[in-house]
């Protein structure tokens, strides 16, 4: 299967060098040319449109809708290249909206569509251990298993519409955000109170056995919020993108309303471009520390 | 060392039968007998004052503030009876202030005082796989390490005043509380979008690779919420006390004040005695299911 | 002065009668044309462009966002005939972000643009009695000053930049919403304890004495939701707009948050053309009546 | 009708001067004497029983429920004083926990309780323009009608069952400290986007026509929060005990619980003597003002 894959940033230059070594023929795009270059054994495509050429699927793994709109939408775009029955799988964390638009474009040109956002850090990706939610039509994700299977340790398909994909992978990142709101608020009152951040981590630890309280609780707990695995800035994108689920299928979710009013907050006092586990600053400040 | 142990429900018996097997001398008492006489190789007493009798160490193990005010306070309590020098372990989930007032009451008799509380289900106390959490003067603590081995997997200090120990208790209980309604507000807004609960949990698993979630996660995907592991109206009284440790320690816990609400709405419609995790079933209910 | 006037709902066939009514020479244009007929002495026009003509101002009234962009930015739209020089007013409740969208847009063509957002019923509309909220260039606003005060009992200029006027109505607008809230919830804790709620409304009529209380407290009271006058899914619609205000000023606003689950809840059942003070259901709900 | 009074701080001592001004024969009591001896041409006693000697009526205006507890069922209280067949008449904003025990407790004496609490600041106690909201018997409430007439501009029975009364009043305080955090929340939103605040006052001045409004509206918008009228810790016992309400109705409030922390936050930062209204600064701080 030939391949073509846009966006060569954390995430996806890892993703793209994994398809190189599981044998794919793949022709790489990215706005800065030099991280495409980066990509041992891949053609350098200099246009979205270049790089769909005889490409049975492209996929892209971009920072945000307005991202994925100009590369598929845009002057040299995927939607005005891409051979007709050849697949776009876009693997971005997007709307469920511009999902169901790139649905209906892409099938207006006789092109097929499929979401297939992943769970997992940029360390993940370059070790092929993503977890690939696709959703979509059966028969195009059996065609891509042995793509999702070179990028991923598991892939769980999330429903025939390609839009389901992107709900789960917008309410999986909202669970983890409220762990790190929950966090914030727990280190808050136990540091006012006197008790060591860290022996609480301990037993969190201990309690939910988990690497994502783990990790997470011990930047809360540290207090180091930077260099940044996840830029703040873009997990208030990633609430809003919950916000948005919810608001289109009249489905209450107080716990993201409450993020995105902490997340503010965090943005409000400079924190845009610490990690996103620095929203538990928030609640540390509103506490008077 | 010998020891006395009071309140023998689903946890109580558990432990005490561990700490006969681990070789202490044990007399026990419950309030309903029979659970008394359940425990193997234990002496029974016939209130709190006669468990006191010559033990090195009194253990309580009861439902809320009220019992163990009951048991230490009222008639034929362990204020009364408990020797000078000896030591009062409370292992239940109660308010910090009750804490404070049994530290200083006990003080006042010469008795001394440390809070222990637990983590882990009933199976985990009768496996002796529970995580003790030990808050008080470091010598108590210390006299008390055989004891805490004898019934768990992990012992933790939470700080050199027993109130701090339950600060950390309470805080635990919340990262689950918190968790339970996440799920809730993700999985109504799926279920409406025509994802199976079910995919979204095995995600959530291979995500968190948490006992924790997968067993709460389970519960709540399949709507399954009786019998009670704990009851809602037990996990109520628990957002009770995180939100009096912020109220103490002026320290907002606005995730703490939404779990109340969110209780409080599965009590108006008769949850009281279902498992505190449909707690989820309040946001199924505000999106319409 | 030549005026133009556009969007001849229940809020605008007010306004611009009482703009004929006070001596102005008035197109007007509606999509449906009998409501534009229903004028009486002013001239009816085919399109937004066509109303513009000879006009030194057009104003239009309209539902949303999307309503003003289509006026202004489509076909026949008002940007591609107002007069260079002339002065585009927009009454409506949109986005901050339209607001400078338009500014922008009609000073890119010579021409020149104005919010000025109005609060009051259909039924003050009808008798010339709204509270009006310009913003952008002063001497702009002192050009309309005879205008606003033909339609309006009171003028507050709410800055020297159009989307400050939008702001202020927004937050108005919430002022009101919020109280709509607290009502439901103040009347579903008294009704449950046994408390007559038009007891509750006679003395927050006496405590607060605003005409605002009383009539909506009436409605909740009552429960009296039908026929709406004001419906609860443009509500939702101004939640979003406040909610847009605080993302785009990093200013966090809980309660908004608040009301824009308590408006999805009451979307989710069945309300969205009940009057808004209806929100109060989904309180009521919560609390299991 | 011979009357007692207890508690002449602000608000008891205006009311307590107007019941002289009636024509009521009156005996006063206060924990620092100089202020009973303040009220003229009424009788000073020593004692909190000492006052109930011949009265017909004992009326209390006390800060909280500890007070009312001390002076009910403390050393020479009213519960050990009154005579059989006298009343207890409780203005003080307590819980309605406290009013259900003070009404079995007085019944248990041959003793009568109503809960009589008011609504109005100090200046409207002076001025005898109080609103009274009494609960209880019906044949009680008759007989103190012209005492309350005495002290008040208007009175609404609330309900058969005193505690009924505390809980409009709870909910009435509600309604206030809402419109404060909604205030605050706008005016920071505002004034991050460059409207000044007192442009926005006049309009909602405008559109509530409410001298509530009005007063609390400028103390935000002028920051002016000091001296207090009403301190921001009292502010907070009225949240706990509308929270209380809540839990004891089974009836979520989420305004109330966002209130909360609200208040929480403004104690962490120091608040606690300043007025109420300035829990108007927590939202402004969380927009990092």
């Amino acid at each position: 299967m030939k391949l073509a894959f846009i966006g060569l940033g954390n995430m996806g230059s890892g993703i793209a060098q994994n398809l190189v070594r599981a044998g794919f023929e793949l022709t790489v795009y990215n706005r800065t040319r030099a991280k495409a270059e980066a990509v041992a054994n891949a053609r350098v495509a200099d246009s979205p449109a270049g790089a769909c050429g005889e490409a049975d699927a492209v996929m892209t793994m971009l920072a945000d809708d307005a991202a994925v709109e100009g590369v598929v939408f845009g002057e040299n775009g995927i939607a005005s290249a891409l051979r007709s029955g050849s697949l776009h799988v876009s693997m971005s964390t997007i709307s469920t909206a511009l999902a169901r638009r790139l649905t209906s474009a892409h099938a207006s040109r006789g092109q097929r569509f499929l979401s297939a956002p992943v769970f997992g850090r940029p360390e993940a990706a370059a070790a092929a251990k993503l977890v690939v939610v696709p959703a979509g039509e059966a028969d195009l994700i059996d065609r891509m298993k042995p793509v999702f299977s070179a990028i991923g340790r598991a892939t769980f398909v999330a429903g025939s519409e390609p839009w389901q994909a992107n709900a789960v992978k917008v309410c999986g990142n909202f669970m983890i955000a409220s762990m790190l709101e929950t966090f914030g608020e727990a280190f808050a009152a136990l540091r006012k109170s006197g008790v060591e951040p860290r022996t609480f981590l301990e037993i969190m630890n201990t309690l939910f056995s988990s690497p994502v309280y783990q990790g997470y609780g011990a930047a809360i707990a540290n207090q180091r919020f930077q260099p940044a695995g996840f830029a703040l800035k873009l997990g208030l994108k990633d609430v809003r993108l919950v916000l948005a689920l919810a608001e289109e299928s009249a489905s209450p979710m107080p716990v993201a309303s409450l993020l995105r009013d902490q997340f503010l907050s965090a943005m409000a006092h400079g924190q845009a471009d610490w990690d996103w586990s620095s929203v538990a600053a928030s609640a540390a400040r509103q506490a008077g520390l």
